[in-house]
């Protein structure tokens, strides 16, 4: 287990800070990045590719710039398989942006959209949502505190619903979905924020899906929306231009300067994702390490996850301690050891374990040894 | 003069670029940075402050990150005296965004709002207006091909405006307002993308203020917006959230993950501009200079400036050779010589140099002796 003296020192001049600075970052987003990206983030910061120039400085017009950006969609559309019938968008706004977007641009003149209520972020979603429409909740885990994904027997679709929106991956409660519902021919929307990229992803089943990125693609600041072209085109004239998917579909994502370095940042991680093997190679890692956190929840009395076995997150490992007068001490001595940012949401209290594609296996073995530890010296 | 010649060679692996390999960067934006604080920004890429991550990295509601933005904002109403009764807001989407939310959130009932016509900016403002407003257009310099600023006694404002848009300053046209209009009661609404922080400026004769970043302020995909407290509020309840001035006012411009990395930059660049003496001294560097270059301009029978001496920018500086045929190789031989990024703008044409708060005294020096010498041989 590393200890982190070093977080006692001043501010390091060294241009090279050495990996026991770093520590292991839990945290649901902005989260931890590839330390290869990083490093590489750092070569470049003055000169990119004997360009003279940061990529921050770079005309998003320019010959530089736009070939980071081509680059950048194609490797995506390669780890995702993306058929060509769909649009690859790089947006701002995060999610938030895109519960307005969706209603505002897939409504097409109809009345109702249909929302899987599974927490905090479908809440959100359908808030936003109401602004435009009428929503109907088609199924809700509130029942039992939202540590389920309804299963889709127990769905109740409209008959006219626009479209189906559900939330793939609830980053505050912990719930994934394992599996893609089957609307039929309504277009299904996703919001897959915390968990786009953790594995392969059956692009097609889908009519539209959108991703923060700041959890396993890149830096805060960038959106992805990957959307099927036949869902474009249908905003109404008040929509503001920035809304408009077919405005930024039409001007390849540059129909005004997008957030240029988020995009470059995002593209190192498509590499780096490419080069260890691709989605599936992730997916692996990412359920070992999931199990890793799983297993000792579940052998333990001292941990407790909340979540239904069927349902848990391999992203966000939501837990509580047996004691809550222990959670502060437990996050004293967690970060001595360099593992931070595990203080679940302030709407759920307990501890949250975020372990995107960029926590390394190493980080999930040091919290599981450091939670045996404290367990030993204070179940 | 130095040459380029760095341009051939393979990609760096060395962490520290010279400064030979860096460019002079006229692009209108995004646009050069200070090189300290990208030696800044790579210095601590993996590691900030000891605290072991990278500032992309880390949750924006920890104590590192909130820390950060403070600190960015405070110095920001430092360096322009924004006095409390206004709030200053870290947004997205750049100034196309606030081509829309201007009209949505301050209309507060009223059907009309004045534009002045100053140019391509102006006009993409107008246009967004449109979908919400009836525009007034109070001005417009589409008489003499946008070269000028029209004076104030020319307006034709509204009795019921709800506000009067102009914009400071026309990156593609090169034509800046060195005046502030004087609307009394009805609120200046100014978008002030590329000239904010290039000189001191009396905030409280404003309604409202917006900026994209990529100029003066740091890396695209931030927006600055500068609004006094009683126009925030107003916004119907249709409005999407991201888009409600309240909603980000209320919640310190984190009612949803802001561009944090952007927001960082930023910072460092606000400390820059302090510890380089404040917006009065870096008015005097602008003005300076912008005036080497408007000499040479003024001089020669081979160049030539196409706006109102009066009206021109300190920051865009247009201008066209004598004959269009040597405009390519004009660019080649700048190029070769590390002045990158003159092409005008492909609506206008001809040559443009941006010379922001960041582009050093030696870029323009630089810049005028390569002209003098290429005008000798073309001339």
């Amino acid at each position: 287990m590393r200890q982190m003296t070093s977080r006692a020192r001043p501010v390091p001049t060294a241009i090279l800070p050495s990996n026991d600075m770093r520590v292991f970052n839990f945290s649901a987003g902005p989260a931890m990045l590839p330390e290869e990206v990083l490093q590489q983030a750092r070569d470049e910061m003055l000169d990119w590719r004997a360009s003279g120039m940061s990529v921050m400085e770079m005309s998003h017009r320019g010959k530089e710039f736009t070939s980071i950006a081509a680059t950048a969609e194609a490797d995506l559309r390669e780890l995702l398989a993306i058929a060509p019938n769909y649009k690859v968008l790089f947006l701002q706004g995060g999610a938030t942006s895109q519960f307005a977007m969706v209603p505002m641009n897939l409504l097409r003149g109809r009345k109702v959209a249909d929302y899987v209520h599974t927490g905090e972020w479908a809440k959100k979603a359908i808030a936003e949502a109401r602004r435009f429409c009428s929503v109907n909740i088609a199924a809700s885990a509130e029942n039992c505190n939202f540590t389920y994904a309804p299963r889709q027997e127990t769905w109740k679709l409209s008959a006219d619903a626009a479209y189906v929106h559900y939330t793939g991956n609830e980053t505050i409660g912990g719930v994934e979905f394992h599996w893609i519902p089957d609307t039929g021919a309504v277009p299904l929307v996703c919001d897959l924020s915390s968990s786009l990229l953790s594995g392969p992803l059956e692009v097609s089943k889908f009519g539209l899906i959108y991703a923060g990125a700041q959890k396993n693609i890149g830096p805060a600041g960038l959106t992805i929306v990957i959307v099927r072209e036949d869902l474009i085109g249908h905003a109404p004239a008040s929509t503001p231009s920035m809304f408009d998917y077919k405005i930024h579909a039409d001007n390849g994502s540059m129909y005004n300067t997008p957030p240029t370095y988020a995009v470059y940042i995002a593209g190192l991680v498509f590499q780096w994702l490419k080069r260890g093997g691709g989605l599936a190679q992730m997916e692996r890692i990412n359920a070992a390490k999931a199990q890793l956190l799983y297993d000792l929840l579940d052998q333990s009395r001292f941990y407790h996850s909340p979540v239904d076995k069927r349902d848990r997150s391999r992203m966000n490992i939501p837990f509580t301690l047996k004691d809550a007068n222990l959670d502060e001490e437990f996050l004293r001595q967690a970060d001595q050891h360099g593992l931070v940012q595990l203080k679940g949401h302030r709407s759920v209290g307990g501890m949250r374990a975020s372990v995107y594609n960029a926590m390394p296996v190493e980080g999930v073995r040091t919290l599981v040894q450091f939670m045996r530890e404290f367990e030993r010296r204070h179940g």
